[in-house]
């Protein structure tokens, strides 16, 4: 068992581990508050916001599906309507992965650039990769903080990091939050009353986490039209946030894509055709075989608080030097297929 | 020609790329500004500094070479003096790559956990997972602040998110820098003289960047012998900082670690023999054979800190929205195989 111990409360997320030191007081691993979320705390995933990629089986003839949530309302409408119509017209079918660049992203699309696309895609303005706050919802959760240093813990070594408590740290915009399961960056503006000086979100946008699906484009004033997609197999390269649209998450089949042999092309693209693992078919979840049923934990639950708060926090048996705070892309979002019973 | 220029400029790092848009002004890439570096900021990396590791060739008998650059002094040294005996010993050979979980680490060492160690490795206390500041390199590295907030520049929209400039945010720490090619978290206290309160650095400790390499351990107070040891294959973990020993890191070969197939045990071990990559050999660099000549661009280096700017502040001919920032894992310190002109 030794070999299972090590790491074994900084990883699984969404499995129950045992407690291993019951003798001293122990606190909850990320992945025990989510497993003992309540059934109400869950939100189903519809299975018209799912899209279901199924890749050429692998070496062995096992088949490889990849599952993407597409994100809700108001974000990146206008490239999710343009992916619904693609999946609908079964344009991705015949298509490949075109490109796997190490640290970074897995793309895919159209190796020939030269199939029609359907008609009726729109041409989003750049000004879709932000949106105005609005959600009272978001106010909240970004008021609160979800997440608290561990003042009252002290580390055996080392101190306490955080002694004045920076909550929810970003190096790329003012603040994150996160709304209905997506991960948001926040930028703010100061508000000047006669009593107060106070600080209010002003617009947000999603963020380019490990999962998170893209939109290729060209350069500038192209936005892309949601044909060529990519998902991020590295280390979040959040500067391209504001920059492209994000329009989903991979949330059951990431291995797939993250797995692949790195291309040796410019840029990670395949040289060859042979490389390029076929895609047989993009389909929406309603209109695709055998799906099974996911659902993510609400990002408004008290659990998803509690999650966050410990994911910023390890005081679980393995760590002896919590954080303090954690970055956006090391809190994400529980997904599970639906409990069956 | 169409597919390559999307993310052009996103992504090659070490790569010259042309101008794209000559008729408006032009910043350069980041990728630009390492190949422009001079000579004379690029520093050797000794060969007893590298650790050499041949993985059996993979399916289609390709060599699988991964090399990694132990951090040199104050760093983590009790551990790696461990490592040069266990290569010295060739105590690797033989052994296996025996857990792969997707976005955490790629592991190695021996599947049967009963191979004897070497005699003379010594215990390290956990306090060495911290080292108190002390370089004056380093200092003024910190009080300079690196990156600057592109505060003269307009985006086509969305406005600057970072008016009053914020330069080195860390979620994880109080600030960070770079000393000898190691990325560093930095934590602080406060000087009160007559004159000020200012803010100095206090400790300062390595970080679980991608492909960065760590010694697996068991629960405190084991830290861990060096034998057992792990490489970072997705975003970074940086809950792991100064809970974990980190000796290394990846800089070349890191594609033969991260595209393995993930296992399917618990925590992402391999559950069966055959799914396990054998280790064909582990050697020092002045010790393996056919060891290129690598060399790292100084991060006390001009280059280095346009370098880090550019990360921060992306304005080539892509990007329409700068970040005004970056985390300390989206600065990788560039490294190549010597020119050999």
């Amino acid at each position: 068992m030794k070999r299972f111990l090590t790491y074994a409360t900084g990883t699984a997320l969404f499995a129950a581990l045992p407690s291993f030191a019951q003798e001293v007081k122990t606190y909850p691993a990320p992945g025990e508050i989510v497993a003992a979320a309540k059934v109400e705390e869950w939100r189903a995933i519809a299975p018209s916001d799912l899209l279901v990629m199924d890749l050429a089986p692998d070496a062995a003839g096992k088949p490889r599906r990849v599952v993407i949530q597409l994100m809700p309302a108001p974000f990146s409408q206008g490239w999710i309507g343009n992916i619904r119509k693609l999946a609908t017209a079964h344009w991705w079918d015949g298509t490949a992965i075109v490109r796997v660049q190490d640290n970074y992203v897995t793309q895919w699309g159209d190796p020939t650039e030269k199939k029609p696309l359907p008609e009726g895609l729109v041409v989003v303005p750049e000004s879709e990769y932000l949106t105005a706050f609005k959600s009272g919802s978001i106010v909240r959760r970004w008021e609160e903080g979800m997440i608290k240093p561990a003042v009252t813990e002290v580390p055996r070594f080392g101190g306490n990091i955080y002694p004045q408590g920076p909550r929810i740290l970003d190096a790329f915009a003012q603040s994150y939050s996160f709304t209905n399961g997506i991960p948001l960056a926040v930028s703010t503006h100061r508000v000047t009353t006669d009593k107060a000086i106070t600080v209010a979100p002003d617009k947000i946008w999603p963020t380019h986490c490990y999962g998170m699906v893209g939109v290729g484009r060209n350069l500038s004033p192209d936005t892309g039209t949601g044909a060529e997609l990519y998902t991020v197999i590295g280390h979040a390269p959040r500067h391209l946030d504001r920059n492209i649209a994000l329009v989903g998450r991979i949330i059951e089949g990431m291995e797939h894509m993250s797995s692949l042999p790195r291309g040796t092309g410019a840029l990670g693209f395949y040289e060859k055709d042979e490389e390029r693992v076929p895609i047989l078919s993009v389909r929406l979840g309603h209109e695709a075989q055998d799906v099974a049923a996911f659902e993510y934990l609400s990002t408004e639950s008290k659990s998803f608080a509690a999650y966050a708060d410990a994911r910023a926090n390890r005081r679980d048996p393995f760590f002896i030097s919590p954080a303090g705070g954690a970055d956006i892309c090391n809190i994400p979002v529980p997904v599970r297929r639906k409990p069956s019973k």
